[in-house]
Formats: structure tokens, C-alpha cells, sequence
């Protein structure tokens, strides 16, 4: 794979010095009409060490405009990270829209070391590059330009440029600390170049592609990345990244016949019940012992997740607040999901989930959640059908990694019937505090009430996976819902404290 | 003091929800009105072990809306946080504005634990109630609204609580882990109330009262917490928060002659100049001294912040790249200052600039900085002159906690001649990549040159302090002003590694 990047080609002081000007113009111009795009670039700099990746970075921060440009390293994992799921530190440090990221390593570094080292195995590997290559296509689905080089020696050149290296006495090779150094002795060329054909085979996408840069010429280095830079960025801003058609419904046509029409969400017992006198003891019984394995998830570093969807006044904020009546008040935190913020809305719409990720031991719910994309952003039409359409896969990819995380994660549609809700409106009508609880929209919602049943199926059916399952919960009689929602928060809780995520 | 809280008050069941209804509206309409005012609110919550801190959270939690109400507690101090000034965290954890934030403790934890444990002296802990009481103005000047409740128990009482809680299965005392448990018997009662009315009386200003709340009966320890924000929230909503007179200018007027009116900056001797054929020794004596040092730095996780200021077109761009050029582009941070993101105009202007301090070891450079409220704000009007006038303080204090953190600071500000700007515009405007750079914008300013001029001169006398000076540097020539920026960097940062900062 490495020899088209062996040929030896180069770029004299003068050509090098007559191309400069032109060149820097159209980058700074670009960058321009970048600023004004929704468009995200996010730019992988890796490759063989010696190569000079810190060099080209410093190359490109002196030619692009400072302004919209991160640069990005990964040295010094913290303990914020660590006590989140490990793509965490990689959406938090992702450029917003109209910016340049430059990312050292970015997620290629963690599983090529590793394999390096033998520390995973290839069939590991490959599911890492799998996620990787997922990842990317999730970014640029959202719009990002994605450009991946990978700086090349030859095996004879690196070892030249190494021994230079290790003369000098401003290199990285000498000034940085011994676990930033270098890492010849423990993986060699060789073992390097297999990982990095593997990784580059299995990550080298249409929407995300490697490019190979020789590295021998630091002048014929810099004007390629620069040029090549330059190319996509000019191509992107006049031709938008098409559209990928995401995954079709696997949902079947139904006869016209109202019984093989019957939902997931028929079948929810809407009579359930719970007698008042009944009411005391079991909120007693499961807020004393959800207060336990609270206080023990605290202190066993289990973070948990709760999701809350229904039906406008199907009875979330009552159900939420029983749950933290029996919790410290320092343990957990509610959010409320409203509209983003322009910093949120300068990045993929999980961002702003992402960044609410609890840390180690405590507890976040989130009234209204990652779901408004498939539930009101689709039945409103704020989101394109292919954009709800790849929000399946996105969200599941997602609590996938809160789960392998060891997040504890529960999610709660509280469901009512039409008829129910507009008794409800009624009455939150009449009580003045509750009175700013409905609104116009609450209304207008109502009124497409089978489009969000429709939605609210295919999201079940979509969404509830093995380590992620949908908790339906028959909402008429909100006693009943409240101790539904306790009793199945501790059973998920005791559960994980009890065997652990599987 | 604490007299007043054990008059034996209490809310009968009846009283309590014959009241709460109308309770609970007024408050949430209240935060609906504050949601769109340019207000956030702080409310901490203190007070004696066992008088139920977290009870009055969740309580608050239950009656007010979730959304725009966040709590913070602050356990569990993490390396992203100690790495930096420990005010960080507080900055970090402010509610925007119109949003409420209930701080568990917040800025008085720490100070008043360490009183109790004797580890402050009194002078120490007066020092730090004097920078608390001054944080506050400070936030209460930018429209905060701060109520401080103190939850106060006779001591015969809070032995009777300690003891139910003690019993109690689901009671923090209880349940959590050993190191946040009340500290009862490491503080006695005595010494905690002896702490608790030298912090009252140090930090109870007219713009962050204390209320000390009696709380042996819960109902009206709840009812009066309510009360008592509602009345805040609402008599500011009412009042607009009146301004506080800013130190006047101590600057004396001058006589109307030239010869009287000479200033700091016409001191500067602008026909420093350096040869080419020494500058290209001196850049590289220099880079090479600023890599080592920096590695260094970063080996013993000294960070350093620098400033860029000066006139448009002095070359502060091309100082900060021969600055960059000797660093390992994974060390430092270049922040170019453009318009603030709506979180941060959320936020104390000084927000976004706290959000950009480096972690341990690291160089952030900012282009443009904080001074831009006592320069362009100041002369374009952005800032009201009560604004511009409390800045000076503001970021005397804001860099006196940088310093004192341990952080190295240098702050530049590159000067040229009115007319040596004339010039670089126009070359400017004929070399096609530097065209970008040169904008309407420019020429407005100059035209305002002597207000730039006298502000330049009053934030450089007021903001020179010891532990941060500013740099005045001739940049007349180009090659003088790099290698003098750059001689300056090693110097500063030789001297702290060497002797650390005093």
C-alpha cells in the first residue's frame, strides 16, 4: 500500500517559494467561505513517527486564519474522561460548523497502539475500526468534511530522520516527557506498517478517506496536505455532500384492516390501577429502596440514565419527581430538553447529549431527550426523513456506548389515550400552577396525534434493544405510573448492581 | 447572631397547604418572567450538619419549573479542575442568565471547613471572605441576583436530628460514602457557628444577603426558603438591580499644554529596529531557548497564558506565529477573540475567557483578550462606562488568580505609529492573502485613534500590576517586535521556573 508514497518526489526551494503565495490566498479564501457554511472539516493528522505531523500542524496554523481553526491532542487522558464512555473526549473536542479541527491521532490512536502492541487482537481491531468508520459516516452525514492523512518514511528515511531527531536538541524526540516519546523500540517499522494498512483498508471511506502523504520532503509534505486541503475544502463548498440514502423501513404494509393494525402501544393496559390506600406503601417501599441502590451506585461509580417520553401531559414531571424525592439532592440531575443553543446547534444534535453525560456514580434524567428527533423533529418535519431515518441507528449507536460504559439506562414512554390527555389539558387549564404547563403548541400537537402514535411504534420497535429496552407504562391512573416507573428504575438498578451489564 | 433562628417558629399542616398553591404559582410565574430577563440567579444553600440542606433542594426542585433550574454540588474535586485556578470551578458551574442555580456549599465549603479544621488562620480566612464578598459584587454588578441561605439548628435540637438521621436507613448520614459524611465529630457545633457568623458577617453585603432560616419545624423552614425567593425573584424583577458607582478615574487632569500631556505610550521608542542579518541569529537563539523552556514548563505543569493586544495591522499575528514556531503544536492553544457565543453572553464577560485557561503545563496565547471591555468596548460604546470602569478590577482580580495558580503570564501590547498603520493598510490591501485580514471595520477604528490612544494608556497604568505587567513593545520594525516578544516569553518563564512565581 506504502510504495506510491516511496517515489521519492520532492519540491524545490523555488518552486516551493513561487507556488506559496497563490496558494495561501485560495486556502485563506476558502476558509472564508467555510465560516459561512454548516459545515464542520475535521482533519486526521497520523502516520509514522519522525514523520513530522507536529510540523505540518504548526505549517497550517501559520497559512490558515487563526480564527475558526482547533487544534486538538489527546496526551492526558482526565478523570473527566475517564469516568464517561470513551468517545466522550472525541465528541467533546469535535469542531462546530464553519471551523477547521485539527486532530492529532484523533480515535486512530488508542486502537493502533493497542494492536501494536498486542493488545488486541485483529478480530478486536476490526471491530474498532468498524465503530471508527461508523462514526465518521455519522459525522459526515451531519455535513462534516472529513480528511484523514497519513504521513509515510520509508523504513531507511525514518531511521535517518530519527537519528536527526534524537541530534536535535528542540525535538519532541528529546524535550518531551518519556510517555510522550517516540515509540521505536516498542513497536517496530514493520508492525506499524501492517497496523496502518489494516486501519487504512478498513477506514477508507467516500465520505471519510485516507490520504498517503511522503513524508521525506518536508517542502513537497506541506504544499500536498495543503493543496489536498484546499481541493476538498473548494469541492465540498460548491458541491454539498450528497445525500446517503439511509437504511429503508423494514416495517411491513399492512392490510386495511384495523385488526392487523394493532401497535406495541395497543397493547399497553391503559385500565391499570393502583388503589390510593395501596399508593403510600409501594412509593414507601420503592423510594426507600431505590434510595439504597442510589447511595450504592454512587459509591460503585454506576452512573445511570433515564429517558422520559410520553405524551404531552401523560404525567412526566410527577413521575420524575417521584423518583427524585428519593434521591440526594447531590446525586442527580434533571434536564429539561429544550431548544438548543447556536453552540448546539453548531454540531451533530447528539452533541448537546453528550455533553450532559453524567459522571461516575450519578444520575441524569432527561425529560424529553435524544428522541424528539425521531418523535417531534419527524412528525413536524424540523428534521429530513433521511436525517429521522438514520436517527435509529445513531441513537442505538449511541446507548450502545453508554451501556458498554457500564451506564445503567432506563427509558420510559408514559402512554395515555386521546381522550385522556384532553381531560388533562382541561384540568391543567383550571389550576393556576399549572397553567403555564400548556401551551398552543400542546394543542397543535394533539391534532396529529396518529402521526406521533405512528412514530412513537417505529421508535419502540427501533430503539429497544437488548442492553436498551423501552418500559412502556400505562399512564391513566399516574399512581400507578409513578410506582411503575420506581419499580422498574430499582429492578434495572439491582439488577446491574447485582450481576453487573452483560 | 443565630438567636433569631430558635424562636421555636413553625407552619402547621393546615397553614402549610392552605398556603402552598398559591405559593407554588407565584413562583413559577416568577421564573417564567425571570426566564426572560437578563437575570440568573445564585441561591446557596448552607447551613448546620442535619438541618436538611438536601431536604430544601428536593423540595425546590418539586415546586419550581425544571426547566432553567439547575443544582450543583461540589464533590469530588477532578484533575481538569485542580489543574487549574480554583475559582475555574466556580465559573464553570454558573447558571446563565435567567436560569436559577442552586450551589450546595459553593464558594464557602472550603474556607469555612478548613476555619473549623484550623487549617486557615483568621487573617487567611478574612482574606478569603474579602475575595468572596468581591466575587459576588462582582457577579451582582453583571445583574446576578444572590440569595444565601444559612439553615441554622439549636444545638440540643441538632443532636435530635443527628440522632433520627442516624436512625434513619435512607439518610445521608447514613448512606454516603465515609469522606462526604457530616463531619460532626470533626467540627463541633460550637466552632461551626463561631465560623458560620464570621463568614455571615464578612460576606452579608446589601448585594448577597444572608438569610438565616430556622429549621427544627420543616414546614416552615420550606414554606420561608420559598417565600423569601419569591420575594427576591420578584422585587428584581420589578427593580432592575441599581448600579453601583465604579471607583472614579484616578488619573489627574492634565494641563493644556503638549509637553504635560505626554503618556506611557509615547515613551515607547518606536525606531527600535533590528538588522536582518542579525535577526534571523536572534530568532533562532530565542525559538530555541522558548522550546526548551516550554517542554520544561510542561514537564513540571507550569501553564502560561499570553495576551495580544495593539493596534490593527502592529503585527500581532506574525509575533504569535514566531512564537508558535518554536513550540510543539500539541503545547499550545491559540484563541483568536471573536464575538461571543450566546452561552457566553449568557455568562459575566469574563465567562468565556475562564473557560479557555489551559490545563497544567500548557500555553494558551490569546489574540485579542478580556481587555477588549476597557478597549474596544470601552471607545465603540459596546460597554456602559459603569462597565468599562469596574473592568479594570475585575480582570486585576481575574489575573491575580491566574498568578496565583501558578500561571505565567505575559501580556503584549504591540505599538505603531499612526502613520506606519496608514501604510500597512494599504500594502495590505495589495497583497491578495493579507486582503481578508483588512476590513471596514480597521478603518472606522483609526479614526478613532486618540480614544484608543488614552484608553490604551489607562489600562495599561491600571492593569500593570506586579504580578502582570504589560509589555510594551516597539513594532515599528518587524523583525525588533518578534525577537523582543520572544525575548520577553523566556525571560518571563526562565525566571518563574527557576525562582517560581513570588
Amino acid at each position: 500500500m506504502f510504495e506510491g508514497a516511496e517515489l521519492g518526489r520532492k519540491v524545490s526551494k523555488e518552486d516551493y517559494h513561487a507556488q506559496l503565495p497563490e496558494l495561501r490566498t485560495a486556502l485563506v479564501e476558502a476558509q472564508l467561505a467555510l465560516r459561512e457554511s454548516n459545515i464542520p472539516v475535521i482533519v486526521v493528522v497520523a502516520g509514522v513517527d519522525g514523520a513530522g505531523r507536529g510540523e505540518v500542524v504548526n505549517r497550517l496554523h501559520e497559512w490558515l486564519d487563526a480564527r475558526g481553526l482547533e487544534v486538538q491532542s489527546y496526551w492526558n487522558e482526565t478523570d473527566e474522561e475517564r469516568e464517561r464512555p470513551y468517545w466522550w473526549r472525541f465528541w467533546r473536542s469535535l469542531p462546530p460548523r464553519g471551523n477547521i479541527g485539527i486532530l492529532f491521532g484523533a480515535w486512530y490512536t488508542a486502537p493502533m497502539s493497542r494492536r501494536g502492541l498486542d493488545d488486541l487482537d485483529d478480530p478486536a481491531f476490526d471491530a474498532e475500526m468498524r465503530r471508527i468508520a461508523d462514526f465518521e459516516r455519522i459525522l459526515s452525514e451531519d455535513q462534516a468534511l472529513i480528511i484523514k492523512f497519513w504521513f509515510h518514511l520509508s523504513e531507511k528515511e525514518q531511521k535517518k530522520r530519527l537519528k536527526e531527531l534524537a541530534e536535535d536538541p528542540r525535538s519532541r524526540w528529546r524535550m518531551a516527557p518519556k510517555v510522550h516519546r517516540l515509540e521505536k523500540k516498542e513497536v517496530a517499522y514493520r508492525k506499524t506498517l501492517q497496523v496502518a494498512e489494516r486501519t487504512i483498508r478498513e477506514t477508507d471511506s467516500g465520505v471519510a478517506p485516507w490520504y498517503l502523504i511522503e513524508s521525506t520532503d518536508r517542502r513537497y509534505r506541506d504544499l500536498t496536505v495543503a493543496r489536498t486541503l484546499l481541493t476538498a475544502l473548494e469541492s465540498r463548498l460548491k458541491t454539498p455532500q450528497p445525500d446517503i440514502e439511509p437504511p429503508a423501513s423494514h416495517a411491513p404494509h399492512l392490510p386495511d384492516a384495523p385488526s392487523a393494525q394493532v401497535t406495541l402501544l395497543d397493547h399497553v393496559d391503559l385500565s391499570r390501577a393502583l388503589a390510593k390506600q395501596d399508593y403510600k406503601a409501594c412509593l414507601d417501599e420503592y423510594q426507600g429502596k431505590l434510595n439504597k441502590l442510589i447511595w450504592q451506585a454512587y459509591r460503585e461509580c454506576v452512573s445511570t440514565v433515564m429517558v422520559f417520553e410520553g405524551w404531552d401531559a401523560a404525567g412526566k414531571g410527577g413521575a420524575v419527581r417521584r423518583l427524585t424525592q428519593a434521591m440526594d439532592a447531590r446525586l442527580y440531575r434533571v434536564i429539561p430538553v429544550a431548544a438548543p443553543t447556536d453552540e448546539e446547534r453548531a454540531h451533530h444534535y447528539l452533541w448537546r447529549f453528550w455533553r450532559q453525560i453524567p459522571r461516575a456514580g450519578t444520575v441524569t434524567i432527561f425529560d424529553r431527550s435524544w428522541y424528539g428527533r425521531v418523535l417531534v423533529e419527524r412528525v413536524e418535519g424540523f428534521a429530513t426523513e433521511k436525517e429521522w431515518r438514520r436517527g435509529y441507528h445513531e441513537i442505538n449507536e449511541f446507548e450502545e456506548q453508554l451501556h458498554e460504559h457500564g451506564i445503567v439506562l432506563c427509558k420510559f414512554w408514559l402512554h395515555i389515550s386521546k381522550e385522556e390527555q384532553l381531560e388533562r389539558f382541561k384540568a391543567r387549564e383550571e389550576t393556576p400552577y399549572k397553567q403555564y404547563k400548556i401551551t398552543e403548541e400542546d394543542w397543535r400537537n394533539r391534532e396529529k396525534w396518529d402521526d406521533y402514535k405512528a412514530a412513537v411504534n417505529e421508535m419502540v420497535m427501533r430503539t429497544s434493544t437488548e442492553f436498551s429496552e423501552w418500559t412502556l407504562i400505562p399512564a391513566t391512573d399516574k399512581r400507578y405510573a409513578r410506582v411503575e416507573v420506581l419499580r422498574t428504575a430499582c429492578e434495572r438498578l439491582e439488577r446491574v448492581l447485582r450481576e453487573g451489564l452483560n
